[in-house]
């Protein structure tokens, strides 16, 4: 049976967001490593005189956010942006990352902007292309948020195939094949939001609040980019990753990550030490040296 | 007995440094507050929406970095700027603080570039004026900086009275009024030096050891920063801040102010708790509220 989308979201599909033009210096991309977690000992990511100088993959959400930020959801019924959460990010970094620049992002509304109708709650697949000057592609973004308190709008229920972005990314039964446990600092979201999110849900308590949260939470993409140098630190270079944002992160928690490599991908799930609790869950990396032999 | 510069001292004070422009947003005086140790928890100086957002006092030193850094000394005999070491800073703040813009800066060479000969090394004082768009003076700074193995070319020995700025600050001998201790982070110096000062010294350790230090110091004007946030804390805004840098600070040691408030001057000493040892002395601040009566 193939669901159609109703005309709201047919119209939505024809949104055209950007370009928009995210200019950035080193300085920019060590804020962005210092903000994933990066320290002094990492000098390849924190001292721009490194011969190995490089932004982290993950730096890719950043020069998007605001083209994906800006997707307009207010035609749903009853939105409200307090009840927004970010459910799902992948990733795809499809040129090296360069350590300065402009870069452009578009929003391609009329390809995937996917909103799927959960009777509880609307989900909002949006896809943002960012290109370097020439035209080039270097990062491909997908992000799903979930807005709770508007489904029944009589959408499609069932999200379409794309790949890595909706692998499931079942955990192997064996113990994991490498652990990277890291305390966060109690100010990591108030370092990270100079990136580009800066949401106060990520600060401000009465805001937090509104929320529903007992204090301001990490920004999810703060918690994917501390995984992601996990599995870049015991597995080398990846090409796309992926992340179900399945719990929240208090700045300061402990972040244990659990990997298991299986081909050329590294499954992985991360959790909160302190409340044993899966935040990052369905979650997957695309090794680079797989990037030839991967079906 | 009038000593007087000998004739490369009277054509450095020729020199016109700047105008050096700055330009900033709140992202950068919240990077600045960081770096200098503020917290989540302290929302006024790392959440640009609170009501009473602002800089702290001491990011005066940021606008002028570069025009304080550019002053020649080429002309000292045997010069190396890998002997040249921090001595003392003095700020002072003229107006209150913008959250955002442009600042220009000026060295006023031709007014006060001190140069004085302690035979083993010069010791060079520069004066940088920084003002606002309209002309408005916002920050005076004077910078001393102490070059080893530069010594010897007949100059005067010793320095002029510039009020608060040569201020001996001793201590009282009773016991402090106020006490603040805070431990730095490891990753202190690799955060703070994405506000101007990218010094390898404060990162890179083969750079540090050419330099004779066992391991990256931290900035002293980060040290600066943070004593300053703690006479701030205990005693209120402060109108001027005089240091001297007496020891240096390895990131991650724990910093110990201690304060006495001596009319409306708070003297103070910083010191490394773990290894007992004085790294900012002979310093003091003016209290604001005391700016009307002082002499």
């Amino acid at each position: 049976m193939t669901e159609r989308d109703p005309p709201h979201v047919v119209e939505a599909k024809k949104t055209t967001i950007g370009p928009v033009s995210y200019t950035y210096t080193e300085r920019d991309v060590i804020l962005y490593n210092l903000g994933v977690g990066a320290t002094e000992k990492d000098l390849q990511w924190t001292y721009e005189g490194d011969d190995e100088f490089a932004a982290l993959p993950t730096f890719g959400v950043v020069p998007q956010f605001e083209a994906s930020s800006s997707v307009p959801m207010d035609w749903l019924p009853n939105f409200n942006p307090a009840k927004l959460l970010h459910g799902e990010q992948f990733l795809s970094i499809k040129a090296p990352i360069p350590t300065s620049g402009e870069l452009v992002s578009q929003a391609r509304c009329e390809r995937v902007l996917e909103v799927l109708d959960k009777d509880k709650a609307a989900a909002v697949t949006s896809v943002v292309e960012t290109r370097d000057k020439t035209g080039k592609l270097v990062f491909e973004n997908q992000s799903t948020v979930f807005i709770r308190g508007s489904g029944g709008f009589g959408g499609k229920r069932t999200g379409s195939d794309r790949g890595a972005a909706t692998a499931a990314n079942v955990v192997p039964k064996r113990s994991p094949d490498a652990i990277v446990e890291e305390k966060t600092s109690s100010s990591q979201a108030a370092l990270y939001r100079l990136s580009g999110d800066a949401n106060p849900l990520h600060i401000l308590p009465e805001f937090a609040a509104i929320g529903g949260f007992n204090k301001p939470i990490l920004h999810g993409l703060c918690s994917m980019g501390i995984a992601g140098k996990h599995v870049l630190q015991k597995f080398g270079a990846f090409r796309d990753i992926k992340v179900r944002f399945a719990g929240v992160v208090y700045p300061g928690e402990t972040l244990v990550t659990e990997m298991w490599k299986e081909g050329g991908k590294i499954i992985f799930t991360t959790k909160v030490k302190e409340r044993d609790t899966i935040v990052l869950a369905s979650a997957a990396a695309t090794l680079v040296s797989d990037a030839l032999t991967k079906l």
